[in-house]
This record gives C-alpha cells, sequence and structure tokens, in this order.
C-alpha cells in the first residue's frame, strides 16, 4: 500500500542510477551483481547503502548453482586486495623501513577489498543471516575449487569478529519453548538422532535433562550450538541407558554428575568459528550455580575416528599394531553382530580398550595433536581423557566408527588450566591413570603418516 | 556462596600460572597488565581466555589516568605489528611479486597485534561496554599524545565491524519506556537540553512527539545514538515553539509534516563511527508506514559554525565578506540584546541569512565537503537544504554560535541519492532556490584557509 | 533451604491451632478436611487464610474418590445457608414488608456459606486451577448424586463472575508459541482430532490457517477455548479438504472467506460458563481488522444431534418423518458404506439434507431452542443457518452422528442482532431461503417429546 | 478505516433496535442511560452485550455530577431486588420452611439486579476499570446520600471477589520500571510524600531500599496498592533518617531488618477491599528467601489518631487523663515549635509516650477495636506493638497528627497466628512488655464515648 522508505530509494535508484549500472549489462539484460557490489563498495550510492546492499543479497539467493560460483570467481580475482599498491607500498618501505606511516598503509591496501564489501553487505535488514548463508554456499563449492579459499579466509576472519563469544546470548531450551525453535533442535541434532517431538520430550521436559544452546541477536530465531546435559548419579558408560524411553528419571537435587551427551553445530556457515569451548564452561557454570550438589562434569563422547584407524594400522607394514590383534580376533570383528556373540566380545574386550586408548592418546597428526577430532576438541579445552567404555554405543554408527567404544572425558576446574597448558606446550593429552595404562599395553608405534 | 567456575578458573590460573606472571611483577607488586594481555594473546591460557579476558578489563577500571595513559603507550608500543616480519614479507613479495601467498602474509603480519587483543578482551562479560569505556578514555589522552592515534584506529576498526547497522535495533523511547532508560535520555541529550522529567515527558509522552533511538544487544540497556521528532503542519522555522509548554497539542494524525528537531550520539567512545544517517531514514521509514499522512521529512538544525566563520571572515583582509557588513551592523550584531531590538534586528535580517546561505553552500574545507559540521552531515547523507531562519534560536548558545539562525534540511525520497551522488563527485551543496537565491547575493569569495 | 513465610505461618498453625482442630479429627487421625474448612469461613485465622486455604487445597488433592464424595456431601449439608436464620427473616419480612434491611439481610442470610468457602479458597496460591478441579471432579459426581447440583450452582455462580469476559484474553496461537502451550491443542481439540505435531502445524504454521484461543491471568499457561479458522476463497461445504495435507496453500491477503471449523472448550471444570460466543466474535474483529479483504464469516459445523433425532423419529408412531425414508432408503443407510455406492447414495440425497433442515430449524426443546447443541449456540450467537452440506464428513463420527452431513452457520454484521432479537423473543431459528426451502419439503412434523 | 466489529455491531444496534430505545428519551433527546441498562441486563441484545456494556460506561463516562448521581438513585430505586417476587417468596417459605428449593429461589431473587448489570457491564474491554471509576464516584456521594450505600454494597460485593487475592500479582517496583507506572507511584504516595523523580529514585533505586505493588491483569499498568521498605541494621526510630539525602547507604545482604515505612493505597474505587494484609505477608516472604539475612520485619508507623483523642481526653470532665498534663505541658505543647525547646521536650517526653501507648492499646471502638486506624490494621494482621518512638516524625503532619510520635508494629512469624486469635476472641491488642509498662503509667480511664 504504502510502499516502504528503502523500497522507494531503491525505485529512485533504479530510475536515475540503474542507468549507469544498466550499461555494464549483458546482451541478455543479466543481473550485473559484481558491478552493484563495486557500487556499494565505492560509496557511490553511500546514501541508498542500505538498499543496495540488500538487492545485492536479494540477486545472490536467486542465482542458480553455476551463476553463485562464477560470483565467487569474480570475488576472488576483482575483490583482492589492490595488488600494484601493495608492491609498491612494499617497495617504499624497503626504501625506508622505518616509516611507520608505510607500515600502517601496507596493512591497509593489503586487505582484500572482499572485507568491506561483506561489511557493506551486512547493512542490509538480515544481512548477517544472508551471509552465513553464501558462506554455506561457498564452502560447498570450495572442494573443486580450492583456491576460493581465499574468498572464504575473509569471510572466516569477520564472522569470528561478529560472532565473538561477546555478543553470544546462552539460553536453556526447555518444554516452554516456542516450536519453531523446537523443531531447528529436532533438525540439527547431530550426533544422536532425535526422533520425533516425544522424544525431543524426553531430552529436554524432563528433571533430568538439560538443553542449553547459544544465540546470536542477528541470527533472531536461529541457534548457533547447543549441548545437551543428562543429570546422573555416576559417569555413564553407554548411550543406550541415557536415551531410553524405559529408565527411572530422578530429581535434579539427586544428581551428582552432568553428563554432556550431544554437542552440536547448527550453523554450516559458521564453520571454524569456535562456540562449544565457551558453550560448555558456560553451562558447567550455570549448572553449578544452580545445582550446588553437581560435583562432576563429563562427556560421554563418541570415538569417531578409531575404526578408520584401526582399520588402517592393520595394513600398516610395520604391524605392531597388527600383532595384537590374532586372526581370530580381526575375523570376531567383521562379523556385523559380534556383540551379541558373547565369547567374541569377550576376546575382543581384551585388546580394543586398550587400542583405543592408544589411538586418543598417542597417536598425532603433523601438529602434534590428536587425530581423532571430538580428542582434539576436549583435550583442547583443558578436559581430561577419564575412561575408555566397552559397549557404549552399539547402533550401526557406533560399531561402525568405534567398534562400539565410547569415551569420557573429564572438566576438573582444578585441572583445566594445567591440562591445557601442557597440551598447548608440549602437546600432552592428559588421562587419567586408568586409561595410560590402557595404552600402555600396546607399543609405542611408530607414527602412521597422517591422513590429513 | 558458591563460587563461580570462572571465579575458579582464576584461582586455578593464579596459583599455577601466576607464579609464572609473577616474575615480570616490579618491585612494588604493581599489577603486570600487558604481561596478563600478552597471555591473553599468546593463547597460553585460551581455556580460560573469558576468565583472563576478565582480569584485563577489571584491573584496567582500577588504573588511575596516569597509569591508563602508560597502557596506552604499551599498546602502542607492544602490540603493534612484527615490524622485523613485515619487513621481511615486503622483501620477500619485493622480490617475488606474483607470489599470492605473500601478499597474504604481508596483510597477516602487519595488522597491529593489539586488533585480535581487543578481540579477546571481548570475550569477558560486558566486554564490550568496558572496551567501548576504554576508547573513550583514549580518546580524551589523543590530544596530548596524537601519535596514540595507531592504537585508536585499531579500536575504530573493530568498532566499525561491531556497531555495523546490522547489528543495531531501533527502538521507540515513549513514557512506558523504563526510567533507567529515560534517565540516560536526559544525560545525553546534547542539542536542546532536557530540563527534568517534565520536560522529557513534553518529548516522548505527546501524541505529536517522538523519539527513536538505536540500541547494540552487547550494550543491554544503554543507548548508542537517539533523534527527536515533531509532528507538525508545516515546516517550523523556530526551536521555541516546538519546546514550549505553551502550545496546542495535534494527534498525529492530522500532521502532515516530520520534524528531526535533535539527533544525540551517547556514546564518546564511539565517536566516527557512523549511525545518525541510518537511524534518520529508518526513522522516516518507520513514520510512513505507520502515518501515511505524513509526506515532508525536515530537519529543524542549528548551523554551529556560522558565527565562529563569519567572526574569522570580518578579520580577513581579502573583506569581501566584510564589505556585507557596514559598521552600523556590525556593531548592532555585537549588543547581546539585539533581537529585541527591532530596528538593528531588521538591519540585520536584510544580510545574515544571506551570508548563512553562502557560508553553508559555498564555504568548503579541504576536502571540498561544507565547513559547517551539522551540514556536512545532513548534504551527505543526501539531504538539501531547504530554507533559512530568521531568529530561529534565541537561546545564548543559539546566538552564540550562529546569530539566531536555523536551517532546515529537507529529506526527499525522490532526490536523496541524486544529491548524494552529485555531492561525492562534485562537492555540490544540494540547495532549494531559495536557498540558492539568499547565497547569491554575497560574493563568490575566495575560499578562507580552512581552520581544520 | 530457608522456609518460606506461609510455610512457617504454617507450622505455627500446627503447632499452635492445631490442637484446637486435633480435637475434631476420627479416631484413625483422619484428616478434619471440613474442621479446616470450617476454621478458614468462621475467619479463626484469617491471618493465615493464604496458608489455611493451601492446604485445604492440598489434602483435597490427595483424596480418593470416595472421600471426595463425602467432601461434597459435607459441602452440600455443612456449608448451605442457616436455615434457621432465613426462616426467622422471612417469617420477620412476613410481618413488616417495607423494611428493607431485612430484605438486604434476607439475601444475606439466605446465601450457601459455600459461596465464601469457595472465595477463601481462592487466596491460595494456584487456588483457581485448583478450584476448577474441584468443580470437575464434582461435575463426575452429579450424575449419581444429582443433589450434589446445590453445591455445584455456587461453584457455577463464582466462576462466571471470574471467568467474565472482562478478564479474559486472547492470544493467537502459532508456530511460535511454546511447545507446552501446543500440546494443549493437541490434547483438547475436540472437534476434529490433531494427528500430532506435523498435523498441529499445518493447522497453525501456514499462512491460511489460524488458531485463536481465551486464556485467564489466573490459569497462567492453560486455555479455556480455541477456534480454528482456515482461510479461503469461497464457502467450504466439506472438512476433508481443509484438513488434507493435499492442498493450496493460499496468502491471507487472497482470502475472502474465514471458516470457523472447529471450537473446543478445554476446561471440563468451567462447564456452563460461556466463551464461545465471544470468541467468535472478537475473532472476527481480530481478522477484520487485520485482513480487510475478509468478507465472509462463516462456520463449518457438524450436526451432532441429526442420526439420533432421525432414528427416534423414524420409530415414531406418528410417522410423518418415516414417511419421508421408504424401507430402500432405510436400508441403503444401513450400510456402512453406502457413501461409495454412488447410486444409493444419489437416492439419499434426495431426501437426507431436506430431513436435516427440518430438524435444524424446527424441532426444538421444552424451552423452544433448537434440540441440536451446536445449532443452539450458534443461533444464539445470533448466526443464520446457511447452508446444508452434502457429504461433508465422512469420517466413521462424521457418519455415525450425522449420516454424513455438515452445515454453515453465517456471522452476518448487519443481522446478528436482528437474529438475535427474534430468536429470543419468539424462537426463530435464522435460515437462508435455501435451507427454509429444504426444509419445506418435510411436513411440519408434531414434535417429538423432547429427551432432555 | 475499516470499522471494528462490534462498532458495526453498534450500529446496526443504532439502527435497529435504538426505535425501541428511542421512545424513552426525554424532549431534549436525554441519553436513556437506564434504558441501556436494562436492556443490557434482560439479555434482550445478548449478542451484542460487549457492545451495548461499552456504550453505557461510554456515556456514563461523559456525564456531568448531577447526572450521574440521578444515575445511581436509578440503579438505587430500579435495579434493587424484585420486591414482590420476594415478598412472595418469604411468605412461601413461611408456610413451607422445609421446601429447599424456595431457600435457592429466596437467595436468588433477593439479589438486587444491580449485581448482574455490574457482572454485565464488565464485559467491556476496559469495563473493570471503568467500574471502579464509577464506584469512585459513588463513593463521593455517599455522604450526602448514605442511603446509595444500598447500592454501594454490591459494587463492594463484586470487586471483593474480583480482586481476590488469588487473581492479584505482585511486581517489585525498581528503577527499570515504566516511567508511566512509577509517575503513578509519586501521585499515590499518601504517607511520605515523594517529591518528585529524583525523590522516588532515593526511595528504589537504592540497595537498601524496596517498592512492592499488586497488580491486577484487567487494571493491566494500575497499582492496587504498594508498600515501601527500608533495609537496616536496626529498627528505626524516626522516619526523617529513612528519607534523607544525606545517609550512608548499604548492601542489602548487610540489613538483617526490613522496614515497611509506608502503604498507600490507590484505588479509590477499590475502598473497603483488603490488600494490605496479603501485600505486607508476600513482600516478608519474597524477602526471606532473597535474603536470608534478614531476621526482623517490623514498620515505622504514624499514629495518625493520638493527638485528635488526647485533646477530645483533656476536655473530657472524667479528668483522668488531664490529670497525666499539668498546665505546664499543656501550654508546652500549644507551642509549634516545642520540639526545638530542648526543656519542654525533656518535660513532654515523660508523659507522652504514656499516653500514645496507653491510647493504642487500651482505648477501643464500640467494637472493641483500637480507635487507631493503622493499629487496627496492623493488630488485626497479627502484628504486635513493638515500640513508641519519641520525636519520630517532626514534620508539620507528624506533629499536628500525634504529636511527633512514631511507632514500630513487629510481624513476627512465630507469633503472628496467636496475636491474630486473641485478638478476635477477646480484643487484645498484642504489645512489647516496653510499651505495656508505658501504659500502665496511665491509669485504665473508663473508655471516652467512641466518636464513630
Amino acid at each position: 500500500m504504502n510502499t516502504s522508505f528503502f523500497g522507494e530509494l531503491l525505485t529512485s535508484i533504479t530510475e536515475q542510477g540503474r542507468a549507469l549500472l544498466d550499461a555494464g549489462r549483458g546482451r541478455n539484460g543479466e543481473v550485473p551483481l559484481v558491478d552493484l557490489c563495486e557500487a556499494l563498495l565505492t560509496g557511490r550510492g553511500e546514501a541508498s547503502g542500505v538498499a543496495l546492499a540488500g538487492e545485492v543479497l536479494s540477486i545472490y539467493q536467486q542465482l542458480d548453482g553455476e551463476r553463485k560460483l562464477s560470483f565467487f570467481l569474480s570475488l576472488r580475482d576483482q575483490f583482492g586486495a589492490d595488488l600494484d599498491k601493495v608492491r609498491e607500498t612494499a617497495a617504499a618501505l624497503n626504501d625506508a623501513p622505518e616509516d611507520m606511516s608505510l607500515l600502517r598503509r601496507l596493512h591497509s591496501v593489503s586487505e582484500p577489498r572482499r572485507q568491506e564489501l561483506i561489511r557493506r553487505l551486512n547493512l542490509a535488514p538480515g544481512g548477517t543471516k544472508a551471509l552465513v548463508a553464501m558462506r554455506s554456499d561457498l564452502l560447498d563449492f570450495l572442494r573443486e575449487q580450492p583456491d576460493l579459499r581465499d574468498v572464504d579466509r575473509d569471510f572466516e576472519h569477520l564472522f569470528s569478529s561478529w560472532f565473538n563469544r561477546g555478543f553470544l546470548v546462552m539460553r536453556r531450551i526447555d518444554w516452554s519453548t516456542p516450536a519453531n525453535i523446537l523443531e531447528k533442535i529436532i533438525a540439527y541434532e547431530a550426533v544422536h538422532q532425535i526422533d520425533g517431538w516425544e522424544d525431543l520430550r524426553r531430552r529436554i521436559g524432563l528433571a533430568d535433562r538439560r538443553l542449553y544452546a547459544f544465540f546470536h541477536p542477528a541470527l533472531v530465531d536461529d541457534l548457533l550450538i547447543f549441548v545437551e546435559v543428562a543429570l546422573t548419579r555416576e559417569i555413564p558408560g553407554a548411550i543406550g541407558p541415557i536415551l531410553t524411553e524405559q529408565r527411572a528419571e530422578i530429581t535434579a537435587e539427586e544428581a551428582n554428575t552432568a553428563v554432556f551427551y550431544s554437542i552440536s553445530n547448527c550453523q554450516k556457515g559458521l564453520r571454524g568459528i569456535s562456540f562449544g569451548n565457551f558453550l560448555i564452561k558456560q553451562v558447567v557454570e550455570e549448572l553449578r550455580r544452580e545445582l550446588p550438589s553437581l560435583k562432576t562434569f563429563v562427556t560421554l563422547s563418541p570415538v569417531p575416528g578409531f575404526a578408520r584407524w584401526l582399520s588402517r594400522a592393520l595394513k600398516d607394514e610395520d604391524g605392531q599394531i597388527a600383532a595384537q590383534l590374532d586372526e581370530d580376533k580381526i575375523s570376531a570383528l567383521s562379523e556385523p553382530d559380534w556383540p551379541q556373540d558373547a565369547e567374541a566380545a569377550k576376546k575382543l574386550e581384551t585388546v580394543l580398550p586398550h587400542l583405543c586408548a592408544h589411538y586418543l592418546t598417542r597417536e598425532k597428526d603433523r601438529n602434534n595433536r590428536p587425530l581423532d577430532p571430538v580428542a582434539r576438541f576436549h583435550i583442547g579445552n583443558g578436559a581430561r581423557l577419564e575412561r575408555v567404555n566397552w559397549l557404549g554405543d552399539l547402533s550401526p554408527n557406533g560399531l561402525a566408527q568405534a567398534h562400539g567404544l565410547m569415551v569420557n572425558y573429564l572438566y576438573d576446574l582444578k585441572y583445566i588450566e594445567r591440562n591445557h597448558e601442557s597440551y598447548a606446550a608440549n602437546g600432552t593429552v592428559a588421562a587419567s591413570s586408568a586409561v595410560t595404562r590402557l595404552a600402555k599395553a600396546v607399543p609405542e608405534a611408530k607414527q602412521l603418516t597422517p591422513v590429513s
């Protein structure tokens, strides 16, 4: 009815300034997205920056895959730093190495113009959400076009500033949370799938279950990451009893242990921006304040890389690992239903936990960090590998990735800092004495060549 | 009672890691603030980044002025870029000008380490607010220590990213707004002072008055900027009738004109981060949607630099401006109560508006922008100088800064873009034909040497 | 930890005053609920009225069925009016018929003491909710103990005052409503069952579907009544196309008709307190304001008493109705799947709609109101019976209660008042000319003796 | 623009049914308010009850004083019970004293028709607020027209049901409360006047000050009653140090005593509906939960009737009280500035506190309740008169009503119930031994004839 201000502004751009832009259109009247970006960036049109940014984002969303790729390639090629200026300034600095203003200038001219472009796109209403989605597209292209990584770095740089922990808001999610947020929890849960609303209610609507999430004001109703917590009376060794319908509910006050049994990142477009570390620690703080009876904070975690590593290790020429598993055990392991075979299970129990302890504490990547990504995350946070659990996850996925093993990482406030320091300095993986003993049964193998 | 998680973390840092830090303390046990910053930055202590950041900010707040200055000087000297690496990389690029990875590296190593430090300080709860206050301190030191500008540039850079318009939330302020926000309005109003709560009520609690503000989620209850609006039936020429108690209130629906009569920035620490442009335009959009009968959007603005300019111009050797004002008028103007003297006022009315129109439309600074800061703001937004108002502001301040003159800038959607473009391209100051005619009465003076 | 004020108050009652109460306990230490009620009522213990009321309600909730009944019988026998005082006052009035103070006194002494008791029970936190639940129990006993109706009348009287329309709050329910409220919608829907969360989403989460509910502040998150609305482009004749997954969604702006297709009361304990009338009218008001393109407000309603009436009518000695249906048709109707039998359906279509129109417009109860409860409701509200729909509801329930027929009642603002007046004055059932024509095909039968 | 549903309904009433109503208008087209009430009550127009109720209330509000009075007189004369029916039923009951249905009928027909009228007026949006205002008008007329008390009783009866404690919501008021509520606090404070916003801030915005209020959902932003609390480290004896700007603020945790120093009812139209009792007790509960260090809950109260009583007692022929005060003291007391005269004050201090203790604990009205209204309130709640404070309130009002004395009533949970019981049974005024001793110095005077 009464057109919006920005709508009208846009119309006025269309009528006046578009002539200018139109010159650049192809024969088919193709959308000159890059020209709009250039207009937005050069500030010709500053008065209407909001409108222009909205226009760019809206056009982008309607592009098909091929044109999106072509847009990203333009970002790579046309919106980098001005190379001539960089070289020129570098040369000048070479001549006058003490000139501080040259230094500042060097930093400024070497910033890819994409960064300012992305900042200005964020002016549009809903801009942040659209940019996160844009990066999600970009990540898809990255495999085929690894050199788009330069573009991605600029997104990552800005997102890590915008999604600084200082801007995040933690909220408890429970059964009085709006349904449009709850349905996202169902959709995003990546570790232990939620089978519909009744299953969800069991995870958030009971006295001994909690779910906490980080939100960002600019994404409104969307979540960044969430963690699911079970309040228990002991450190659990298996996921089944946590998730089952048939279990005895306790009151929150009866619990002495908080178990983090699932952490899910929700935004593919924010890959590489770390929230989990902060979320776990803030949840620990929140729970300690609310429930002083809680003494132990621990995870119940998968070992996603164990089976793959083991399979490679068995083929390794060295044979140290292979020596741990005789033919009998290897063949037992190849039976899909081996956990139902008591004898086979008994045999495997004598060796798999040792190998897992070895894998988690000693097998490292090029940067001297644990091979296993989940271990890398929790050990990096200062947690300690507390226990290896036999028959912890008998789901098909659990068997496939870790031969049914699960582990606990312990968040002990007294040691978090010390653990982290040792890890940062020497790559030491903090582990309980029980786990250390388990690992010792396996000879200190020479490291496999890391896969990635 | 039950100490907080981060509190305990901090204790564990204190007990363990502090030994390390303690080594660096002076004889008096002085706070090694810089060492804490270094620890935060190097990521030794990443697990406890939130706690460390909080500690740094809390110590900073308790410093006296001298130590704050000394802290900023350390930021300047010890947290810049690693110069050797920059020079080295610049040299390498000189040798291999086509190596893109060197280019990227150059940008990265030339970033002052302060930037990452500031990002990490923002991890602390309340970090953003504390950093804005920190920069406010910094700005105070800047006069005496202009070379701290390098440090300030890093704050400014990050703030302009964090306070991107996409993260701001506009709210209408009215009489049902919490008192702790309203008292800030009273404190922050910088243009036409608010004399207590009853005066405030007249500006926000009546049907034909509005006040809109921008908030940022991380600053919670604090405001960034606000604008006061009067809904009227004509373009007003004076501020008195807007602010007086004795006026006839109209309903919002009866109005056809929205008058922006005061814009106040609230956060000294955010100087240089521009919000006003966006706020005015979003308010226009909001008002148009709510009140379709509004047809004209206009300011009632001061001319803060007019009297100063005129006084300089009168002394100028050239004498072109001086020629406009005979002795008689100059002496009239020096009488503090001249507006009460009908004859004097009549004389001055024949010349002051012309000079003002001239001043606003033709007197420029080095960058070819209007000398007058308010004109620079609105003209830069694409508004048009619509009218010069005789006896618009007879307050002591109004007389002192602009000999009582006020002006209107018109925000006309159809022309905002065009005005802005001409201004950006050629420095053209958009003005109504009436104003242009006024200015023409004054000879195109050679430009005074700009003051700043 | 730190016991609550009322908790302590209660303890002090227990220790001091309970001695007094204890005297009244039976040998088994049975809870002297009636004595507590007496204490609450006589105001001995006014200082602790809130605590006492809470105690009574809490004890009541733990009683088994038998004791609840016995409690209600006590309410009937021991908490009525003081009969002697009533008789005495009546006699005095008989002697002095002009004494106004006697009249006032008569009203006061004839009020059952239960009413004040119920008012005081409402002092407890959560009292209103507990009292609504208490009446729900009472209604269950009413069948077996019809003389408890006296007790029920007092609940009803107070509830109709407390749940006055002036205290109700209407809220739109949609997909951003908290899940704990949504699950109640699923549980309470009484007309067209909701099959889980995805079905619910189809009724509240789409652009052309709405759901509105009344809440009462004292019941917090619980609903009183809700109505489901479909926005359509014509008056629908069947419920299937409204509820199906396979339908073309339209925007709200495209609709010209709002269809009320389900109204559900949620609180059994509020039986007899009328909300539906007000809810429908407020929803019409809300929708008209939001969507000016809506021109028609109509229901799609069941005819719950039709089949039962028809079956009785066929057995009636008079035989006028029976004469409408030959053996052939009656036997067709007895086939469960007759709607699938095109020929049978064709035959029945020539007579069932006429009989239904007759039933709804002419068959009345003792008070000259329509026999059909849904007709009674909408006609009483001033709506008009607009259309009888053939094969409108082929669900087992729809076939069983109305041989698949559904009807539309039209809420036409211009006629609501007139319709209501004629109905109130003469029992006239407002009907469209089409419906009236249908009914005319059936002879004006003598009324069956009403069932209830 | 698009007229509201109820607006249209009303129009349709106007056009159709108004003809009917118009017949009843006087020659001057006077508003037939009584006829509208009759229409609302008889249910002719039930479909449009909401609209009718709104119309009645809106017309009422525009009446001048004289017509309002005439409306209330009509309520008295035309909307009472149907006397003939009452008499008839009373006679029938006389003949058949065991007929329970006659009893029920008697209660029903003796209810003034006003009650149902008021209930139906409450259907209108904003009805409750309008009815409370209507009763406020009625109370003004009551002095001159005491027989309107019958009408008032019906308002009072319904209001005490609607404003049942179970429907009230307690909220803490602080400096983040909306200004439109805060300004009501300033306006309503009846005991110790609030001098503008800065004074208000001292009462709600500091760590050792609290203010709590009761709200009712149907009155939205308006308050029913509020109490002001000071958190202190001892029982205060004077109001000055509580209200002064120059005092040392303490933290809430440092306090051991909560002092209720002002309670104000806000709604004249709710006179006689008691909230204060519940508010004080709920605030005690809230404070105990939040601040376990609070041990003493006490008031600092005025003695509003002391000076008046003393002046009467001195004139009493008996002379027992007069004997306490020699000429010298009486003349000292007549000096307006006697508190500044050390000698006079010293003399008076030996007798006034005794007389005050006597007045509060022994001087009773016809119902054996304390003469002093504030004493009546707190003693009735179960509090104990703890202390009489010399020179507690030296404001003109404090001197005029109580010769500067103030008292403390103690709310001690352990004794509240017992105190209340003794008071209810025997009129015993609970008092500390210190107060009792003070009173004993005064001979047990024969009671003055109570004034009212």
